[in-house]
């Protein structure tokens, strides 16, 4: 078996005005999956908006998704790849039927946030994610970060949208 | 025929650190429609977010509600009704199948907001708007006004949450 030595090193770092603290495993000579170590950023629910959107099936939600200043100056001016410091979030809240909204409309065709699901969120940094992309992958649920293993398949599928460095969210004009 | 005066006004009102500027005709002794004079107001795009929706059928949209700071901060605070100054924009874009993150997700289930359809306003003015639970109401399809016959109905449909102080939305956590 191959021996996978792990360093620990106090990271502490300042990305788009939010300290991050964790412990980042230097990995020696393994494949072992990246360790992103990404806090929840302080205030990220008072970010501005990129988009908004829905997803069918398992997931079921409605979705929003904010950037922070970093994000959204990119953004808007169409800049590629995304700079240092950039944090995209992403919230979720189970999608629910209206029926208050449906009366008003006279039809069923309403549905609203309901209860939050979960967080994710990117977050650039080119030399410590160098190795998914320059970007650290993030979820939570209630607040509880998901591990390193739960994680390990975001950056594969974010690979398609490459060419838009790895962000798949278009701005909502 | 019963005669309606009209006599112009001009109003500049800061609300919200928002300047508005119209002109506002004093109604005498007609039930003519209220006149909002709503201006889009400035940076509205950068406001924070209040909660997301879903409407099917002829609107067939995603839509974001965002709250200037003083609607945001009553939402927070959980009071009602909304002070003087508070605003709600709705933004809305049409409701559009990703076939990009479709592939990724192996099924398809994802919908994202294409092009912009219309905004909507509530401005709280609880002595302007005295006639309409306090609120004056506001269309723009491409930026362009909707007419106030076009905003008649406005009030009545918020009528039934008169005990939410007529805002349908609520704060998504």
């Amino acid at each position: 078996m191959k021996r996978i030595g792990y360093v620990l090193v106090a990271v502490v770092a300042v990305v788009g005005g939010v300290a991050y603290m964790g412990f980042s495993p230097a990995l020696a000579g393994g494949a072992a999956s990246p360790v992103f170590d990404v806090e929840i950023p302080a205030g990220y629910r008072d970010w501005r908006l990129i988009s908004v959107a829905h997803e069918e099936g398992n997931l079921n939600d409605l979705r929003a998704i904010l950037g922070n200043d970093i994000a959204i100056q990119a953004y808007r001016d169409g800049k590629l790849p995304f700079p240092d410091g950039a944090i995209i979030a992403r919230l979720a809240w189970n999608y629910v039927p209206s029926e208050e909204n449906n009366k008003v409309f006279g039809r069923s065709q309403s549905f609203v946030a309901g209860a939050a699901t979960n967080v994710q969120f990117m977050v650039k940094d080119s030399t410590k994610y160098a190795a998914t992309g320059g970007w650290g992958f993030a979820q939570f649920n209630a607040g509880k970060p998901v591990d390193e293993a739960g994680l390990s398949g975001c950056y594969s599928c974010h690979v398609p949208v490459k060419a838009r460095d790895f962000v798949f969210t278009r701005y909502a004009p």
